[in-house]
């Protein structure tokens, strides 16, 4: 019963980190004995310079043959000035959609040995632990109409369509409920009802849902207040839910109040639980190739893929372990670094982790 | 020649804040002689009780023909079950829409008197001097087609539009170079043009107009970055601009690293100057009617208001000047107060600032 995993390294520091998570993966899997097969694909960037566009057909096709996907990063100055159509990031657009990878899960997780590269004070952050769940096939990223047009007057306008349908918004509500009943039983989701029509029916559908889930407490937050809470007291959430656009700039500031987003995965998944695990940040381009990147947001990646799509819990936990007792030995690349700390590469670093098992 | 000034004090702690701003002014007043007159005005939930709408023509007609308007702040659970149509929000857009108050000044400023009042470390916001230019009355805010239709499948779709052309591109991103051009000379452009075509168009426009600006230095930014960015090092921008969905959303983050978004004012403004003064903060209905609000974002709103779109820049920096010695005698509203800090009424505060001309 071997498992396939599709692996998609991309582009910037995308192949060096997705290096040292295969590395860890190849590890868990002679130790456990997983039976797990790999598969090397393009996406991004990469496969724009092979095929002319960031995702073909086929390595979709190949991608959805295996059991789970495990990427990198892509995008990068090189391809900046391409038409929108052709662009690295569309190829990660498009296998989010083409796979229906609605569900996308992104903790906020402070780690208690790195407490002081968050630019928080302590207390606002210490034991930080929050989960970002963001609507990720859906919303204004795949609405219709959409692109630039020329008026009457001569003058261009640029459009773009922001929807959901009841039955989106209901899928990924109910993830974030079942994602809330399992940890503190708290879900705040997050609109802007007092101004955009499609986010009423979104706390809509939240409501009706609520009763069914007893267990959990629902609130509701509209979007620019739910930005300044993150900065004024983040501890107070437990599970948040949004939508893709909203989603997007709030993960990412929850993701930087832990100071570590070089250590942040993220989870994008379907109804059947096949998934595709990304780090949260990006390709980082400035620092690609010089060996110092962060691998250990992959490597967590892998570990939730492990965990998620895998059913392979106890290898998960391993990795998870893994990394902690890394931290532990003060080792640190150069995002997180502090006084003190051992100061490693991408790959000492994957190494060490691998070292620890 | 004296200066007609629209007080619209709304909901919440609107009334309670607006009446010490409107203290202050008397008081500037009477000592620069500036011939100021007031009047008093409806809008949000307080007109929606009166007149069963949240701004109705007379009342808009009125603040257009004032020199300027002065605001508190709108909405309430009161009025949080009515339609979105007449909830007092719609009040706020259609005063900023049919004045065509396009230009939003969003400053978010460190008093050094309050740095500890920041959730971010001292080190990462000492010295924080940001202004966030939003466009106000374009984009998603006021899109059409918008609202909930019935699929043919039988369920419910919500819908909004997000749209800007070239000509309302331009007047804000004007706004912004000359802001830049009078502080540091750095403008950061906010959009995500790797995914929507609406802010592609927003940031060719913005290139095209560079050149006319040789003394400011345009760079560019996606959303979701930059809500990292602010967070991670915010002393890193000088002039933010972007549309109005991700201004909400970014000024209120900005705001709150400041810890004092109780000190924060803003200007709305048209093309010829006239403009809408209000504090960056809500009506939080928590607290109103208990005296413990914070009048000094009203008070500096009004400053504002006497710089901006009265020309009376001497009387404006009185009012900073009593603010700063205010804030140096150590009084503090409950939402700033610290240790050995003396903690003071929503009404004690104004009486200090009028003591301190
Ligand atoms: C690269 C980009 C298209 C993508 C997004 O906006 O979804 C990224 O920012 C992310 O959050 O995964
Ligand atoms: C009250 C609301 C409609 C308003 C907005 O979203 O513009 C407020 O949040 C603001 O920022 O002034």
């Amino acid at each position: 019963m071997s498992k396939k995993i599709m692996i998609l390294p991309g582009d910037g520091i995308g192949p060096e980190i997705v290096e040292q998570a295969v590395a860890v993966l190849e590890t868990v899997d002679r130790k456990f004995n997983l039976g797990l097969r790999f598969e090397q694909g393009l996406i991004g960037g990469a496969s724009i310079d092979t095929h002319g566009e960031p995702l073909t057909d086929a390595q979709l096709q190949a991608a959805s043959a295996c059991d789970a996907v495990l990427l990198g990063a892509v995008g990068g100055p090189k391809w900046d000035k391409l038409e929108r159509d052709i662009r690295p990031e569309r190829g990660l657009l498009k296998i989010r959609s083409k796979l229906g990878l609605y569900a996308n899960l992104r903790p906020a997780i402070l780690y208690p040995q790195l407490a002081e590269a968050s630019s928080l004070k302590p207390e606002v952050v210490s034991g930080l632990d929050i989960l970002i769940v963001r609507e990720l096939t859906g919303g204004i990223y795949f609405g219709e109409p959409r692109g630039i047009r020329t008026l009457e007057n001569g003058e261009r306008q640029g459009f773009n369509t922001y929807v959901y349908s009841e039955s989106e918004i209901e899928r990924i509500a109910r993830t974030a409920f079942e994602a809330a009943r399992k940890r503190n039983g708290r879900l705040c989701s997050v609109d802007k009802a007092n101004v955009l029509e499609v986010t009423v029916l979104w706390r809509e559908v939240l409501d009706r849902l609520a009763p069914e889930y007893p267990d959990v407490e629902l609130s509701h937050m509209y979007v620019d207040n739910a930005a300044m809470q993150l900065v004024r007291a983040p501890k107070q959430f437990d599970v948040l839910v949004t939508g893709n656009m909203f989603g997007d700039i709030l993960s990412d500031a929850a993701a930087m109040l832990t100071g570590s987003i070089g250590m942040l995965p993220s989870a994008s998944m379907n109804e059947s639980g096949f998934g595709l695990y990304e780090p949260c940040h990006g390709s980082a381009p400035d620092i690609a190739g010089q060996g110092v990147a962060n691998p250990l947001a992959t490597i967590l990646s892998a570990a939730m893929m492990l965990r998620y799509s895998l059913d392979m819990g106890e290898a998960a936990s391993a990795i998870e372990s893994a990394v902690s007792q890394v931290l532990d030995e003060g080792l640190r690349t150069a995002d997180i670094v502090t006084d003190g700390a051992k100061k490693v590469s991408t790959a000492e670093m994957g190494a060490a982790v691998v070292a620890a098992f």
